[in-house]
């Protein structure tokens, strides 16, 4: 039997394989779980959320009550982030590229700046974009002693280890996971999980609570696949929007969670534009 | 000079307008304001949110501190709401129709029920679906001695008056936009601002620092629209994501806010799909 | 019959009784209503804190999310209000005088600086320290074009009018409530209330839902003087901690709320010293 | 040299030392730390509440978002616990004996209940009581299949250990600090580190950045014990409120945190009663 198709979980997975449509380089139909509302909304911002801060915590021990936490990138990963932060009791900031995006953070009570302006006040950055070179030389240069440098995004590339390694004089491992690179300056800048994403390198990774739901999401993408088979266009294909419901509502059911259904008065209201419009 | 387009404000306007379209009635392209990310990310979830509670404190000056809260309906109004009631210090419950929209309330934080269920719990209720009949006989039956109910989602109809109306024995004003609706077993039921949207009724409606987002958007769509005169289809339109951005940053250069900008390397580098994948 | 005693009810007047305590000018002995864990904890924290932000809305329709939002004084008012100040939206800011305090305030993920600090940066200023000029010229001086001035503290003395009046050049009534002193380098200071507590003056002061905490206290406060009358020294006095218990059972049963009770092994426990120490 | 007194780091070991002075058996003044402000509103708040859920974390990997949270205490550590939980994403419920932290608990919009009937509902429990036997037989038998269980107060005791193996006819550790109980009726409650204190248990105990506060209280305390010798009775004593105060300012100092100090007008406006009050 042929290849009929894959399901890809991950942000930078999608992108990448959206660059390679463009180019035409897809051999075959994808399915873009890490787009499906069942994983965007969830498995970014809850689990991706809560197993960084345990990663930096596991590495470290820090209190994040009280600590000025520093995120580039206010997509789904960093709202999390940003919003479990301030749940232990952080004072955070978001640096981003969006307008949008920046906006909604201030609108969310977050202080916005650009990151060269927020590297002399943070005692903790975490980057969660899914670019290359976020945190780098100019932001290391304007950094306090003891600030921590952590990446939930992806790969070892957001924060600049070329840049980091090359601005240090001395480093040295101070407990699994915590590296210290100390500045010509005298100023110790700590990377930890060697610039990999801190939940996996440093924590257990997303609980299995929120993984279910992508791997529900996977299930049905492959079975659809395969219901579709010869069909399908070559291309990036979004899971459908009812498998993406079902997933929602199986996960309800499992937790004992019970939902409204419209009424068919409702669901007519829902579908005109007479009523109510005198 | 011959009409050459529309731009509307709200979810509900919009609905229709695609109602209309999908019946071939619509005369003129119209830009849906209402889905422009700027409109709907802040307006819908800041303005509504605030001046409902606020429409519900001024008219009953209740504390909402303490209280449990039932909202119906987490879309942007909805999940609004929530934050700033559960922000005022309510126990908030939502109810929903739509799976993935009540796993994210899970997912928040907030309780999430049949509004069956949630009746006998809660001590104000707020509407907030865009649907018609949402709060009604069923659930009017159920509810405690005081409970408040109000409506933030659009007209008078979220809150069945007419069930309302026929479970009353007996009614009065208590104060402005408060009217008592005593039932056969001595239960008082209290509707504020006659069931219309309560931040219109109760209080001053949204807060100019959101509303100057939404009417820079239509400013901007009626300059679009006029450029694109003749060559636009009849059909509800985006407004164009470039005016989108647009507004965000012209909004957080009001506020003094600066942002980062992608370097060209990063700019590569989220167009590429080679880079970091070995 | 003679009088017996008295009851206070605010902080600033205990402050003032015990002030005359001291200086042995007190006529007769007084409860200290204010400090009753039952009003101190609710009353100021809950009633100060939504009413005074409720003010401030009234009063100028401003929208609380994305604006920083500076308190001064982080005792039971001043948390109350950053409370709902940040559940609102916004970046908030804390000055005190109290290094415990201070310190709370910043494990509570709050900035806390210098008020002179926060001067450039607010875009709300909220006093609630129970103190006098608090907000004062060297704080206008550096204030940005627009700030809103707000008392939620006591009396008119918090924001200092003297030095309002004369930093300004001009100054008109915007819209109740609402007053704007224009400085000779043409920033607009915004004044609400006249300076007079914010809640009263522009709102309709604390819920009922919480005042009555407040008079049952006073209710069962008298009752007790009367049966003390004769034996109670001249003096400020404490509610006596089983009326304050009293207070919160009769609360949270109006609420419908029941609670634990210690068991009988529960209390020869936290009586002991020997179990569980071996 | 002889000894000279003590100091008490813990709420558990400070009721033990009373209890041993209201029996005349203690030996030496003894200071206690644990009731300093700066050891009790943070050390307690903050440090044993971001540990405990770290241990919870750790040792289950769970999801804490929308999971309900039954959390018994609401003091210091009960209180600390309840935000982190709600940080993180948790429906929380408080259980209390004492009527007025019950009240307080409703008002920061908690939902307060019997642990009874908080049993059937809660998905992890969390005893911080310092009491005895707190989870036991009656809540087991009512607890959902897969409830997890943990003790963040103190020794081993809150969660009754006989109570629940007697409950149990099959047990298993499903991995380390992880034990499963399974009930006659095949349901399988989940205790953690033991019964013990999950910090501890289960993750690294309180932060270095909090821990500072309380060593800094233990270090000024036992230099004032060394100067009074002689002079303090034996007896439990506070910390004197300025060392107190100096903790916190050196606190502050090394945060980089600086704050107001009052003007001579505001020390004399304090001490007066005249000022303000025609």
């Amino acid at each position: 039997m042929s290849v009929i198709g894959g399901t890809e979980e991950t942000t930078t997975g999608v992108l990448r394989l959206r660059a390679m449509e463009r180019r035409r380089l897809l051999p075959y139909p994808v399915v873009a779980i890490n787009d499906a509302e069942t994983k965007r909304l969830f498995d970014n911002r809850f689990g991706t959320a809560q197993s960084s801060l345990d990663g930096i915590i596991r590495a470290t021990n820090e209190l994040i009550a009280g600590k000025t936490v520093v995120i580039a990138g206010y997509g789904h990963c960093g709202r999390g982030i940003a919003s479990r932060a301030r749940g232990l009791g952080a004072d955070v900031i978001i640096a981003e590229v969006n307008p949008i995006r920046a906006l909604e953070a201030v609108m969310d009570g977050f202080r916005v700046m650009e990151l060269l302006d927020a590297a002399p006040v943070g005692n903790i950055f975490i980057a969660a974009t899914g670019s290359i070179s976020v945190i780098r030389r100019e932001h290391f240069a304007h950094m306090e002693d003891g600030a921590i440098l952590s990446n939930a995004g992806h790969f070892n590339v957001e924060v600049d280890l070329n840049d980091l390694e090359s601005a240090a004089v001395n480093r040295r491992t101070l407990r699994p996971n915590v590296e210290q690179f100390e500045t010509a300056d005298g100023r110790r800048l700590i990377l930890l999980a060697e610039g990999r994403v801190v939940n996996l390198g440093a924590a257990d990774g997303h609980p299995a609570s929120v993984m279910d739901l992508s791997f529900a999401a996977h299930a049905l993408a492959v079975e659809w696949l395969a219901e579709q088979n010869g069909v399908l266009e070559i291309g990036v294909h979004q899971l459908p929007s009812e498998l993406d419901l079902r997933v929602a509502e199986m996960k309800l059911a499992s937790m004992g969670r019970s939902i409204d259904v419209l009424t068919e008065r409702q669901r007519n209201y829902l579908d005109s534009y007479e009523e109510g419009t005198k």
